[in-house]
């Protein structure tokens, strides 16, 4: 059975795939390894993404490396070479003819791979824009080394927002601890100073990031759209005797946030509200700053991480490591992380499938 | 066996039993209700805190509501008939003329609960001061109903360092993860605005808080003593892209503790730092301030989470949540936190007795 079945009549055409683009990335770091992996964990069966809904993955990458990657981790037995096989047959797309064959070395951070890195990114960007991908998963790149390339940069979210008309996307991280308990962490701002958070928070930004986590839980379809939001002074500042910022702007965003309508709690004390989540009183967190949310995240799910990009007008999502130079080509990367990206890529693309065919459905009659 | 012994001579005297004081906190939050829990299950002998060191707690607080308490769990059924009358019996010491007896009942955060609770926090330091105990452990106080009760008061930390003639002890929290993995986080600032905490940090203060958390991991008898030391800024600043803190204060500090030999790793972006402290990687953390320390620790550690003062001239700990007036008297508080405190406190004075009767053994030598 097909998901998009229920909602297919008779006699129409079988629908199309589900199209996910995949960027390398960096293709000196751990990119294109970890996709591999990823891929084979998928292909093998043991990892459906959505179950029984057709799924073509298309590579914005180079394909010469890709397959002298997969000879090497099969060499390095990191790969079955039954999986190797698969992996270089047709059963993948490729958009490998956006920048000309990279040549079959680079030193870690060369200027040729992060400029073929944002290339792809591109790429993939304006094809999710277009209509011709259904949502993109993006391996790490290095953001000094594109500095370098003589690009300006400052991110591949913030790339991808600006692409979009959409200057201000929200970080928010997912991931399970060993018990399989989640935590969802959005972030009010992501790669501030710290001596800068306070002049970066404002009610507009604090409201606009419950918004995205709120709507996040109902893409993910889950029963309830609860959403913490932190303080962001120790313990709430314990009633204004240090910082002000819980009056000034959370209570006020939270005051606006409840007048929606939404479901929020808060301010919540940032050393505590993590436990709290985990224990299921939570379905998402709002953190004002990066360390606040990500501590915590990457305390408990450091494997399972993903990032998912909200508010931007297509689905992105990617694994929550670096290019790792230091490990790359040695087969040991760990690809949890971007096997996690690619399954909430799928599941989010399927689902926003069903919601069009639903709605158009619904218009028919 | 006795702990003792290997460090005792044939013929000299049994030696007296190591003194942990417990203070009662504000009686109107849950303080009575884990430390009789707490208690309860080490007399069970479910948990000993250190085998067969001979303990003598010390209760810092009112006999009368003590009594009210062991009767209203044993009511509640939280707690059985049997260890009830244990905790009755004269298998404790009492400090408790230090107070006239406190009125039966008493709405939370009353005055006289929270002038009590400073009156016998400060008896127990007097007497840790004086020798004539070993450690205390401290039940939770009202930070505010200390103030509204017309006493200057910014915390019990601050409060035993000022006592003690120590401007500046260094918090740290410890705790296991459900598989049983130490986290030991130290900070350099507590409980400071976060729009102040970049300009209350200083060189000095990371060094001695790095001092203090070696010393820790000594105290502890690690076999390792490694520290890792967070960087303030998200990812450690990059590289200068977004804070300097990292290259003026935090790298100086290194090098300063580098130099006297301390096995230090740092600056260490706050995000992943914690993960890898949970690998083993690092014996404890410093953080730079409250949630990017306190988050994480209380994500994988909330019931286990024990607070220990470094740099007092004695031992005290604490467990790391407050009065909860909203759980009060319904018997349904977690005594986990006490009990590690206690337990942590246990430790600490029996290897601090022992330390000494092997320096004064060696000096006999």
């Amino acid at each position: 059975m097909n998901v998009l079945s229920d909602h297919a009549c008779k006699n129409q055409p079988t629908p199309a795939p589900v199209r996910i683009g995949i960027t390398f990335g960096d293709v000196t770091g751990v990119g294109p390894e970890v996709i591999v992996k990823a891929l084979a964990q998928i292909f093998a069966g043991c990892v459906t993404p959505v179950r029984d809904a057709p799924v073509e993955f298309v590579l914005y990458g180079d394909r010469g490396w890709w397959e002298r990657v997969v000879q090497q981790l099969t060499s390095l037995r990191a790969l079955h070479s039954e999986m190797a096989a698969s992996l270089l047959l047709d059963r993948l797309a490729w958009a490998d003819s956006i920048v000309g064959p990279l040549p079959q070395r680079l030193a870690p951070g060369d200027a040729q791979a992060a400029q073929a890195a944002v290339r792809w990114l591109e790429a993939a960007a304006r094809d999710c824009l277009k209509g011709d991908l259904d949502a993109m998963v993006t391996g790490p790149v290095h953001k000094a080394a594109i500095q370098r390339a003589g690009i300006r940069f400052v991110g591949q979210t913030e790339f991808l927002g600006a692409l979009a008309g959409e200057p201000e996307p929200v970080m928010m991280l997912l991931g399970t601890d060993p018990a399989g308990r989640w935590l969802r962490v959005a972030l009010v701002t992501v790669h501030v100073a710290l001596r800068e958070v306070p002049s970066r928070l404002s009610v507009q930004r604090i409201v606009r990031t419950i918004e995205c986590a709120r709507e996040a839980c109902e893409r993910l379809r889950l029963p309830r759209t609860k959403v913490a939001v932190c303080g962001l002074n120790p313990h709430c500042g314990e009633d204004g005797a240090f910082g002000d910022e819980e009056k000034r702007l959370i209570q006020p965003a939270l005051e606006r946030a409840r007048e929606q309508g939404w479901q929020v709690e808060g301010p919540c004390s940032g050393d505590t509200v993590f436990h709290h989540a985990l224990q299921g009183r939570f379905d998402a967190v709002v953190a004002m700053y990066h360390d606040q949310g990500l501590a915590p995240l990457k305390a408990v799910a450091f494997d399972t991480g993903v990032n998912w990009s909200l508010g931007l007008p297509f689905i992105r999502t990617s694994p929550d490591h670096g290019t790792a130079y230091d490990i790359a080509g040695r087969g040991m990367a760990d690809a949890t992380s971007m096997r996690c990206a690619l399954e909430l890529a799928c599941q989010l693309a399927v689902q926003a499938r069903q919601s069009a065919a639903s709605a158009a459905h619904m218009y028919r009659d």
